[in-house]
């Protein structure tokens, strides 16, 4: 069994924001523990994106769940200095109660739906904050640009190639999970593997043809131990390199089982056409060409666009850094304290108050819009989307879910979503996201009230 | 003592792309096990971008020197299949036995130049190849990006808020250090805080100030519990926030010590002018300004630029992932095995054969041009900045630097950099960077014999 958590030991309670621990010794001094609510959305999309995919719930539930400080934590706190002695008792005993609702990863969500909703004494929603955010910032968009490169694929092999410029080690083995809950096939990542279980692949590097004083050479070396491999033909020149691999099927006759060639540089579309040739004129119609370099979402679509017979696309760079859009415009807000709605109102972002629901509506087997309401406004109509996964700081079956299960709902929601929806290009008209009479009024009110 | 690196454990082993291991295997039965060199460099600058800061091998060197496949990490191996047992065997015993070369972190370097030169048996040199770049691209691009952002603060001071929309609890922790090293003052995490023995900075969020039923009443009791902290004041209404600001200070009289008001939305430039205003016309003029949101260089210089009255910034999200440039193009290669130089002619990636030394020369107190050298040139000009940091895989004294020692080294080497090369924009002209004659002639000869 897979251990399914990075961590083989809990993270730290001190990866956290030191506001999260000055504000923690307010509220304990000010008595304020009362239940609070706070939301974790997306406040607008990326250009040219149209929707996210829920990711990092597992996570963050593992975190809730182990979230304790140790002795020389607390040790350190004192240390720093500007906390007390009573509240570094608190801490001590600290442990996270509270109930968690979200959507289960893999979800499909739009901006200013909760993804998740924590439900805890103000304290200890406060002090999730910066790990919450971290993780799921993070692992939301991963899914979601991966979704965009598998989507312009059209069935091509996705592979995660990112782990060397992602950036540090969580997001490399958080990064490969994340592609693989948007449907990439398989990572380079070891870890990655061991951790989640999932397919990993990689054969040669450029190093490897050059450590050998001829090319033919190396591919024959590589051949003999693995007959199936993959091998890569331009450290010199690709197409020279794609008639070594010829030759090579030359020599071996019928224990040839190269599987495919790798493309790395250059006009990766103009390569893929002659190195196609090359290879069928010799016969070799079963070798797969594989493609990467500078790969995303684009560059992919005008691979496509062109015809080019590229059977699988090593996905690096582009993907594990979301390059062209690197960071979530989103946030973790309070939005009800001691059962009152609250909200900001700072220019440009303000919040919706009160705990949620989110609905979602389909009309001929396609989705057509979200309605966002109160919780306890019980509308009749359409799926909720978020549910119970923690109940008094404890997981329920509805957290547990699996990296299949999740991979399965992303694929089938996007089965559902209007074909407008999955283009690379902001859809027109977006995807209508309704907020209920309710809550608009209740905002409206709320806003009023801090106005005054 | 803080314990200087994050993992409490070392790096897992498995922390690579597969084909390490695959390559590997084929090494061990070929019997390749001769001293390699691999060359970790950048290719080119983003663009604008003058210089990069190195960083990262503090990491680098902590891993080499742990680096070791347990059992159920080769139970894994075993399971993955493609491993044969007496690799397996070979992976048992495996150690990093290698010299290492290397910029000391907080170097100033520039494009084809070694940041570090790994000098090993083939296999050894090449399995740290994921770690080392994963490593070295995020602490350099980290680095780099925030030698921008001090400079064009001029003196203010700079706090990094980055952690929850870094790229996972690595990248932000390693970023934290990265910052400081490029001269940011303190760092918002507190387990990087914990861990490298820097400033920790922190005071209260939005949250703090909605979960109270008025505002004036918050910061009040914020003040009584901390009554030197900063002051967020743009919950609601940023003007009328600085306005409860000063009647808490005639509330206090005396005893009002708040250090400074923090300016988190709208048009900061006006805000903070309009609040210097208020706070002086109260008398406060002691009370100084932070301002924070979406800031990066250019918003800064902005500010800087319409003399908003700022005294410190907090800069989260656009530094923690280097939005306008969130990757370096950068590489690790095999330059030299057997005591043969090699290279990659692949379009747009060839390399520099050889091991190198780069030489930095002065005139008049600036920096005036490296020269990229082979090792053994012995050049009779200028600082090498190579210097070993590794033997036989133990770390040398040159490579067990500190965090702070980094960092005067980046402040001292920016001081000596021409003023056009600490500009936002791209200098012009770039800097000189020349490659020796010997290693020029050296390359041509190569590739002429690849072409051949």
């Amino acid at each position: 069994m897979p251990p399914h958590h990075w961590e083989e030991r809990p993270t730290s309670a001190l990866f956290t924001d030191l506001y999260a621990l000055t504000m923690l010794q307010a509220y304990v001094r000010e008595g304020m523990a009362e239940k609070a609510v706070f939301d974790f959305f997306v406040r607008r999309l990326p250009q040219n994106w149209n929707y996210v995919i829920a990711c990092g719930l597992a996570d963050v539930l593992h975190y809730l769940e182990n979230l304790t400080f140790s002795a020389d934590e607390l040790d350190f706190l004192a240390e720093l200095g500007g906390f007390s002695q009573e509240f570094l008792d608190y801490l001590a005993g600290f442990r996270f109660t509270g109930d968690v609702y979200a959507m289960p990863e893999g979800t499909i969500a739009f901006p200013l739906e909760p993804l998740i909703e924590v439900v805890a004494p103000l304290p200890q929603a406060q002090l999730v904050e910066t790990f919450l955010i971290n993780q799921v910032h993070l692992q939301t968009l991963m899914a979601s640009k991966a979704a965009r490169v598998v989507h312009v694929a059209q069935g091509a092999t996705v592979v995660d190639f990112g782990t060397r410029r992602a950036h540090g080690t969580d997001a490399a083995v958080k990064g490969a999970r994340a592609f693989h809950v948007a449907g990439v096939a398989a990572t380079s990542n070891v870890l990655a593997g061991r951790i989640y279980g999932m397919p990993v692949r990689g054969t040669m590097a450029h190093s490897y043809i050059q450590a050998h004083d001829d090319e033919l050479e190396a591919l024959r070396q590589f051949t003999s131990l693995y007959p199936e491999t993959v091998l890569l033909v331009d450290t010199y020149d690709t197409l020279a390199g794609v008639k070594k691999v010829v030759t090579l099927a030359q020599i071996l006759g019928n224990s040839f089982n190269v599987r495919a060639i790798r493309l790395d540089s250059g006009d990766l579309a103009t390569l893929a056409h002659a190195a196609r040739r090359i290879l069928d004129e010799a016969g070799l119609h079963c070798v797969e060409i594989f493609a990467s370099n500078s790969l995303d979402e684009y560059a992919i679509a005008e691979l496509v666009s062109k015809g080019a017979p590229i059977d699988g696309f090593g996905v690096g760079t582009r993907m594990s850094v979301a390059s062209d859009a690197p960071t979530l415009d989103c946030a973790y807000k309070l939005v009800s304290y001691r059962g009152r709605g609250r909200m900001k109102l700072s220019a440009g972002k303000s919040s919706l108050p009160g705990r949620k629901q989110v609905s979602r509506l389909q009309e001929g087997g396609m989705y057509t819009r979200d309605v966002i309401a109160l919780a306890d406004e019980h509308l009749a109509e359409g799926e909720p989307l978020l549910v119970p996964v923690m109940r008094e700081g404890k997981c329920l079956p509805a957290g547990q879910g699996t990296l299949s299960a999740a991979r399965e709902r992303a694929q089938q929601q996007r089965d559902l979503l209007p074909p407008r929806l999955r283009s690379l290009d902001a859809a027109n008209p977006p995807y209508e996201v309704r907020i209920s009479e309710l809550l608009e009024s209740q905002r409206d009110q709320l806003r009023a009230a801090l106005e005054s």
